[in-house]
């Protein structure tokens, strides 16, 4: 189906639920036996026992077993900044999928709020509500320092999915086309089109796990390097650990002779002759939704050998709902109050592992593949 | 049962269901139309029309359907100031009931904050998960500027249970005393012994429906008059409205004579000697919880005809139960954005209509009443 049919499929749809959610009580009240027991008095006891004992909240309350999905809709989809109240239909397809595919209750808090310290004021305010918070179309940079910031001060995994959750999935798919073109990715050099949100995680992850390759990071005015005159703030943090031999130029500087181009940035600006400087064997991850940088058969037809997309009418689907169910609900069932880079490499490894035999066509399993969740967040449980 | 097996019943009950709600989807997915169409790319065209008409949100999200319960854990039962964490409990169970008697999904969400303006800042960027707030469990007299500032600033419906919901039920209840020791409330003296959330709000209700009973509001310091000196700013406004003859003293001047009593202090502040000096056929309600401010056997031997508390083990239960659940309900089915005496009076009425030949033991009806909750639904919705 072309995309417009989504649209009108999804407006329909939405329009008919009203919406993707609903809440059920664990249990029955059928007397009024019952009402005293999951309300007053009954529930006094239960109040009372966690004001003594906070951590108690973790085995008394349903709260501490959702998962917050929290945004102010500053960078949603294709959209951009449309604010909160409409983000709500994303978080919500979001809660959806961690309740479809993880078993897991999570539940949307959209904020109306702009600033890093007002987001960073409000969710430490609402963070009792949550086992963990799921941060989900946030603009870059203020995603950078309001994550940062949250890490440090709550005793609760946060995990901004756009970053991470991409990153995640980027490397298990990389992992995979490596043995396809039968490369050392730590031998390669890796370009990656975008410093936005998910560019920056990909960089950073990749770096952590192989740190002999060359990463370079391409924004609007070009290569990124230490130095590099008006660098904002994230990307000098960037700087920092990419691009080792301060390469200057344009993203055809970056792509001439790479070995992996992976674009985060828009419909376009992968073009066939930037294709055709790069190693023999080329691997493209071409990520733009739903248009992305550069048609996958104009890739290949320009020498690419592995092309993912995505969208899931191409082969190879970089999709983060591959990652974040089992990454979450592995930070429930172990209690896991912080995401490490240990973990992320973890998933990744583990999503990768599905593929026996990877080939062009198949790096990546499917978000429906069996035991993918379970395994993901045993892979998360066992770093602990 | 008494108090101390409901605290056991509920701890264990709490434990081994780790809290009392679960989210559920609307809808399977199924395969990836399924999932393209509640999710990406789909679900971009649900956003847009929502950035674009901000009142599709009502129609396209679950969150417009949803009851927002909302406190700090400032003034929670019997526990006081025990702090957000620690009342999710009760939020979650308030919830339950709503679900179970209303059908109308209802989330909890905790705020870690205690100033109005904190508050109000934290309600105000996350009212656009809800279609209407349930404020709950919030101290006196913070509730009261609070929730003006939120009536006056939001477009969707703001309710502090604790005063209007106890208000409504105790006016439905005095309704049907009236009828039963024939009397009329509006020439009648009443007396409100506490002067906290639900002491105010109740001596506001009865004023507005009967503008020419006697009200006397009773705090620690003597009864409620215009001018006493240091009045706080609530009371004072309490003050405009109620004893127009400026009548000074402690409460055993306000209870001379009477014919209501309503206690919403604490246990003991209401003796049988005051009892004995009340008006002929005097209605008392004991309503704190769980130890009413006078037995009611003592109550009864002292010369009241009509005597209602906050426990089920009584008759004339006073609970709030019997009023949000069927005004939430109408506030979602009709779209209400403001609720005004105009419905609290309503629901009130309705609530009193259950009960058809009160006598002495039955002036409330029960929780689990037949169409309780739709009957109070429409006579909000009458009124629009």
């Amino acid at each position: 189906m072309m995309k417009n049919d989504y649209d009108a499929l999804a407006l329909d749809l939405h329009r008919k639920l009203k919406g993707k959610l609903s809440i059920i009580p664990k249990l029955e009240i059928k007397d009024q036996e019952d009402l005293s027991t999951v309300y007053t008095p009954g529930v006094g006891a239960v109040s009372k026992a966690i004001s003594e004992d906070a951590s108690l909240s973790w085995d008394l309350t349903s709260a501490r077993q959702t998962i917050g999905i929290i945004s102010n809709g500053s960078a949603v989809l294709g959209l951009g900044n449309i604010g909160a109240a409409a983000s709500l239909p994303v978080m919500e397809g979001k809660a959806l999928l961690l309740k479809q595919f993880a078993g897991v209750d999570a539940w949307p808090l959209v904020i109306d709020a702009d600033s890093v310290d007002q987001m960073f004021e409000i969710i430490m305010a609402v963070a009792p509500n949550f086992g963990a918070i799921n941060l989900e179309d946030i603009r870059a940079p203020e995603c950078f320092e309001l994550e940062r910031r949250l890490i440090e001060h709550l005793d609760i995994a946060v995990m901004h999915d756009d970053q991470h959750g991409t990153a995640i999935v980027v490397l298990a798919g990389l992992i995979n086309a490596s043995k396809v073109v039968n490369k050392d990715i730590n031998q390669s050099r890796v370009v990656i089109l975008g410093a936005g949100a998910a560019g920056q995680a990909i960089a950073r992850l990749i770096v952590e796990q192989y740190p002999d390759a060359e990463v370079l990071v391409v924004d609007r005015e070009g290569i990124i390097y230490l130095g590099r005159p008006g660098l904002r703030f994230d990307k000098a943090d960037l700087a920092k650990i990419t691009n080792k031999r301060l390469i200057q130029g344009q993203a055809e500087v970056a792509i001439k002779g790479s070995d992996i181009l992976i674009g985060v940035s828009g419909p376009g600006s992968i073009t066939p002759d930037m294709v055709k400087t790069m190693a023999d064997q080329a691997i493209i991850f071409a990520l733009a939704n739903p248009i992305p940088e550069i048609d996958p058969g104009l890739a290949k037809q320009a020498g690419a050998m592995v092309v993912a997309t995505g969208r899931s009418d191409y082969p190879n689907q970089v999709n983060n709902a591959l990652a974040f169910p089992g990454i979450f609900k592995g930070v429930l069932e172990y209690q896991i109050k912080r995401i490490t880079s240990e973990h992320k490499l973890a998933a990744a490894r583990e999503i990768a592992s599905f593929i026996e035999d990877p080939d062009q066509d198949l790096i990546i399993p499917s978000v429906f593949q069996l035991d993918l969740v379970d395994r993901i967040a045993k892979a998360i449980g066992e770093i602990g």
